[in-house]
């Protein structure tokens, strides 16, 4: 597996954030072109099952409290759909448990806006997914003025407090933002008109978020520079090509799981005397209910 | 993909269950060897990537109410976890939730035996996968005397009822018992004995419970031939050999969906309406903020 290079290259810098000096179709930190992905998403299952079976051990044997969360924004289109079914899609799913966050219930709006996300935390040897998350009441939020301006500006505090805490207790968190171009999102909603088996995917609501592209991109930038920090910083994935992507996503999830250094927890019994009482029970099917 | 003959050929005949009777290290309905499995398996995650995704279409889309629900069960290192990573890892994560069901909690016993099996079901699009299940209350439940035999009594009927309402609302409940021999299991504790990397799956208790196994198979037999129904029969699939349980499980799972033949959600847009609307919107990110 590579250095941790990717997690410093795609790191978001410090300082003002602008997004339209970001190349969504860049390639960073790849070797190759898109025909030798396939061989490495090979290698990095292989890297992902084994340190993603190390830290379920951990959690299985009480040995560790780690887990980690990947949390994915993007515009629509972006693809994170795409890097959750081909990138997460590498993860043993018994150690893995995605949420997608929709414009929030009667119930949860009865609640704090992080409610909904504490409930779908990871447990400890746990991969925690969010496609959308918490982010969106910073996004969409501040877009179209789902709550007061006072709230809104109150969230990015309360967001920034939320995931040192979590950080601090074991959790590492891993925001991937998935950059695309108004060019790339065009091109996609054209091809999931073009195809038939793709119009489910499509809603013509898509169209009215669009317009509202500059202002996604303001609220994005506010939120990305406002809420990376050391503990939990943000990483700009180039996101308008797709086989980069997730690639990308995949290889900094290893990155983070292996910088985890997790070992394989140790017997806490006795492994000779289990052996002997073990093959004392070599008959115990012919034996009589 | 094949027929629906695995289904067929794995489902359990009605009448007594003798599992004394199953070979583990059969094959049935598959086509080759060890070798020709590797193939198959990428010709099964290809359709199953199809059918799955029409499934959770026709649930984003509100079109269908249709999901399904896993069941695994199985004796200790009988690979219900093997199952999840390499027949459940074919699918979309997305549209996956996986369900570990652990000795109950305090809270869980304050209610029915169902209870905490009704919070862990599927949403519509969803594929749900039960690692053990309610059907612990009747296994464990009854060789551990967990609870009065009235009560042990009850579950089967209750069991019945419960999975007969589930499917007639739309879930296909498809369940699978691992099936290994007491052979099958010493080779496989000896083999987590012998290796380090796996000492964190062993368990003294594994050995406590081995000591059971013909009340454990009785205890199996038992559920099988008593809650088997036409409307969520069992399915006995031979486990000796991982490559074809981990096949069988999948192929399984493609034949129940392929069955519900879905189509893909038709536009409720005017396709070539939105083309337009999307084509003004060409030159949206440049204009300013």
């Amino acid at each position: 597996m590579a250095t941790t290079s990717l997690t410093e290259t795609l790191r978001l810098a410090s300082g003002h954030v602008d997004l339209t000096a970001y190349d969504s179709r860049e390639t960073p930190g790849f070797d190759g072109t898109k025909k030798d992905q396939p061989r490495a998403m090979a290698a990095l299952a292989d890297a992902l099952s084994d340190h993603q079976e190390r830290l379920y051990a951990a959690g299985a044997t009480g040995t560790g409290d780690q887990r980690l969360l990947l949390v994915l924004q993007g515009m629509d289109t972006s693809g994170k759909g795409g890097t959750v079914r081909h990138a997460v899609g590498l993860l043993d799913p018994q150690g893995v448990r995605v949420t997608s966050f929709k414009a929030p219930t009667e119930e949860e709006l009865a609640h704090d806006f992080l409610w909904r996300v504490e409930r779908a935390l990871p447990e400890k040897g746990q991969v925690g997914i969010f496609d959308r998350s918490h982010y969106e009441d910073v996004l969409i939020g501040r877009v179209r003025a789902l709550a007061e301006p006072e709230e809104i500006e109150r969230r990015y505090e309360a967001i920034n407090a939320f995931e040192e805490k979590l950080v601090e207790s074991g959790c590492t968190v891993v925001k991937c933002f998935l950059h695309i171009s108004p060019d790339d999102q065009l091109e996609r909603l054209r091809a999931r008109l073009d195809d038939p088996t793709k119009h489910w995917k499509y809603n013509p609501a898509d169209v009215d978020e669009r317009l509202l592209w500059p202002r996604y991109q303001e609220a994005y930038e506010i939120a990305l520079e406002r809420c990376s920090t050391d503990a939990a910083p943000w990483f700009v994935v180039p996101s308008g090509r797709k086989w980069y992507r997730n690639w990308a996503v995949a290889q900094i999830l290893a990155e983070h799981l292996a910088a985890l250094g997790l070992e394989w927890p140790e017997a806490d019994f006795d492994v000779a005397a289990e052996r002997e009482r073990l093959d004392a029970t070599a008959d115990v099917g012919s034996a009589v209910a």
